[in-house]
């Protein structure tokens, strides 16, 4: 969908307040990617750090000026001016400029209970530090958005100071004056009658904004009737995440706004990614995805057995509030334990491969899975490890090697101060034994080493591929380390990306199983992909 | 408070459904003892079950005949008779008799397109199956609530048709009736008006209670929008436990209700009980808490920024929406990389030590950690190693042992298909050398045994110490398994649990920090905490 035709910005700031969610760490390289994605799923804003208040911001932005983004605009968020500090001398005005984005947010106070306690000036003082600010970054010819902080609170306790601060900025010419509801305390009717104050003061066509936090579990609801006030710009964030309870859910609002408001936002097609961008942005963060997590969640169209099905088969508008097809979710029938079956078949049917048939094949591969399943392995997120699956199980394969002994070592010397991590491994490979040794920082990293050094001189190809990302799972915290643990490995050639895993109880093992499924699905994927294409015909 | 003084009843379903949670299990006895706790805090009403759906809730009321319950009413749940089949015959009907609660909830549609595709029968005669219920077990001396189920959707749909559906009930003298928005998919201003029809329809009389899914993140606002038209009841589940994305979650309805709506419901002092209800029931269906939880969650009242800190020192106001310890939850400073350093300084205050003075000391520490937290550490969720830094940063201390060197090995052999994983670790401990080996299922698990094994002799309380959790997670993906890795490993004995944390480019010596940081809190934590103590006045 073309900007233009768009009534409602949608504004994120997962990067910057979704970062402050509590045990959220994200390297400049997730931050690079997550900006990728977001603005190929076509967000307007992405407010992407706070470069005054950190360095790590501070080089994201510099490395960020290289990113070419088709639909989004990138934001620098930052505060005002200090007080009784000019603009153009105020660092952190500096570094939002050194920023060289074309849009700025500023947040000020608006709270004169925030004036007099955080920031210990006097209120005309801040009323300065916000026209100042403003103006100086016009000046430099930035596009300004202002976030009035705890605006619904400063309104409340003193609603002339309030709306004062918010007519600087307009006088100051900010594009946006965003009203923040910072504590996330106020009521979706309170949110209401207080925007019409504001429009009959500021006047009908002050381009407004609004950004919420859920700490009354209300972000949702408070921006939906935000937006019914005639706000044009609603911020939050993916999964909402953020401090505390978090910010208002961009993948709740979007559905919303779009489906049941009727305010067009995304074509069709785009829409359906709203789910995987979810899923994404879980798996950079590290976060176990919320199997609850409304319109996005894995358990949200889920429909246990019995009445419910039955109707939900006849019409599913039955028992579904909307098509989750419609945003990339996906129905799914509850069986108990058959659950992952149906999963599984349906998985391999993306792939071309029917295992719905009873036959002797597909009964055999049912039975493997839903043992690997019991193990903890979930193939979700691991369509490699999957497809060598199948392919094992239905078609006829030679071994890409014979695995005879490996052995990891790792030692600590503290006179010397020195760790080593070595791994050997001995196989064999087109007959011959090769017995290799490989060091790296750490045990998987040395495996990852001794493999290639055994396989190299008969697979030349493995040089293109290489390692790219590796995550670890812990299952079910409470035997300590004796618990199970899942590895996730992304490996990568010059033309695309896969993922494996490895499930066990000792992670060194878990990632072998991860790496050798890696390896061998990058040496062998255009044959794996021609044997299913060819299994799947004969079992039709 | 007594139930004469209350405006708005409480009526708790996390019982019926909220185990309809995908993943929750419960056993008879885990919803004996949710029951005795929901009475003890002060619920008005306790769906516990559905007899006629399976034995267990059959069961269940049998058992429950001789629980004493002091404020609340048990209540059975179930459906309306079937179509054809005369109320007394039913046998769903009569598991509710059986069932022996004063009060019952049926359900009965009010979509005509669920009577048609779902119930198959004709408009008429869902209407004599509400109204024969209720007149039937009111007959039976039963105190009815009708439950109308897809109650909104239906109105949407064919207004006239759910509108008779209520006066079916209403005449029937159902004491309450109660709308249901099952598929969640209704928004706040629909509810409103749509109530408001009701309200015309049936009279302002009428005892109306609201029932909401959480499947648009809006339950709560649609609850409260419910109480401001005037519904007397309000149905929801503890920590919004339910189906696809659950039920309207009680732990932020009770304080919005009492707190922000000043609708009292509660004592001071049982309004406490409410942050220990929510992780009460949390434990007993064994899901792991929601930190991000609103009112309730561990993070929700945590502070992060450096800014933020100072000013909720100044006044907790500035940054919170209610007072945490009104519903017994915890203000709490978080440690991290964006803080600055008056969140450390905060933290250390809490554990009495002033950082905040410019002193060489404090200085050093500052630096320290600055140093480790661009490593990766991040003490937020580690409390015990900040404490050991703090100890071993300012008090005189003798090491608990100087480490010589360790190794750790994991081998497997195709043959035997064995996998074998070992540590080895040598140590002076009070003057004597250690060495000592120990094999688990993983080199961490094995490490913790040689540690242990070495260090026995000398302490003997280590035997109370053991490890109960054990966490991963790596550092930015980018570079595959060479990224750094932080553990973290939660220690317990029989009064406390503690965290620390290791950070490492190699997982093995990422534990081995953790595990040493971990026993030598557990072995000394009376010695650091005088310690800190002490050092603590000489600092002021």
């Amino acid at each position: 969908m073309k900007k233009a035709q768009r009534k409602i910005e949608l504004y994120d700031t997962t990067l910057r307040d979704g970062a402050q969610r509590e045990g959220i760490s994200l390297t400049l390289e997730d931050k690079l990617k997550i900006v990728k994605r977001l603005d190929d799923f076509g967000i307007d804003y992405i407010e992407a750090g706070w470069p005054g208040s950190n360095p790590k911001d501070e080089k994201f932005f510099e490395q960020a000026k290289d990113l070419k983004l088709n639909f989004a605009k990138l934001v620098a968020f930052g505060s005002t001016r200090r007080a009784n500090t000019p603009a153009e001398n105020d660092k952190n005005v500096i570094s939002l400029l050194n920023a060289n984005t074309s849009t700025i947010t500023i947040f000020g106070k608006s709270w004169d209970l925030h004036v007099k306690e955080a920031l210990k000036t006097t209120l005309d003082e801040n009323l300065n530090m916000v026209s100042d600010t403003i103006s100086y970054l016009n000046s430099k010819g930035k596009s300004v958005f202002f976030d009035a902080e705890h605006f619904f609170d400063g309104f409340k306790n003193n609603k002339e100071y309030a709306l004062a601060v918010l007519k600087r900025a307009k006088d100051a010419k900010a594009k946006r004056i965003v009203l923040a509801d910072t504590n996330g305390g106020t009521l979706p009717d309170e949110v209401r009658e207080i925007i019409r104050e504001v429009k009959s003061y500021l006047g009908k066509n002050v381009a407004l904004g609004i950004h919420c936090h859920n700490d009354s579990e209300l972000a949702v609801a408070n921006s939906i009737a935000a937006v019914q006030e005639g706000v044009l710009q609603v911020q939050g964030t993916i999964n909402g995440f953020g401090e505390r309870a978090g910010n208002a859910n961009l993948c709740s609002l979007i559905p919303i706004l779009q489906l049941k408001m009727n305010i067009p936002l995304f074509d069709e097609e785009k829409l359906k990614a709203l789910t995987p961008l979810s899923r994404f942005i879980d798996e950079i963060a590290n976060i176990t995805p919320n199997d609850h997590q409304p319109f996005v969640g894995k358990s949200v169209f889920a429909h246990k057995g019995g009445i419910h099905v039955s109707a939900v088969l006849a019409n599913p508008k039955t028992y579904e509030h909307i098509d989750p097809e419609l945003i990339g979710n996906k129905r799914r029938v509850v069986i108990s334990e058959l659950s992952g079956t149906s999963n599984i078949i349906f998985k391999a049917k993306e792939m071309g491969i029917d295992l719905s048939k009873n036959r002797p094949e597909t009964r055999k591969i049912l039975s493997i899975i839903k043992e690997l399943e019991n193990q903890g392995y979930q193939f979700e997120a691991a369509e490699a490890s999957f497809e060598i699956l199948l392919w094992k199980g239905l078609c006829t394969r030679d071994e890409l090697f014979d695995l005879i002994y490996w052995k990891t070592t790792v030692e600590y010397n503290e006179r010397l101060k020195e760790i080593y991590a070595e791994a050997v491994i001995k196989l064999i490979v087109e007959g011959k034994i090769s017995h290799s040794v490989g060091d790296g920082n750490g045990p998987v990293n040395a495996m990852d080493k001794a493999l290639r050094s055994a396989l190299s001189n008969h697979f030349p190809s493995l040089e293109k591929i290489h390692l790219s990302d590796y995550r670890v799972r812990v299952l079910g915290g409470s035997s300590g380390t004796g618990a199970g643990v899942r590895v996730l490995i992304d490996h990568t050639d010059s033309e695309e990306t896969w993922t494996t895993l490895g499930v066990s109880s000792n992670i060194i093992e878990a990632s072998y199983i991860a790496l050798v499924d890696g390896i061998e699905y990058g040496l062998r994927k255009e044959r794996i992909r021609k044997d299913l294409k060819e299994i799947s015909k004969k079992l039709q």
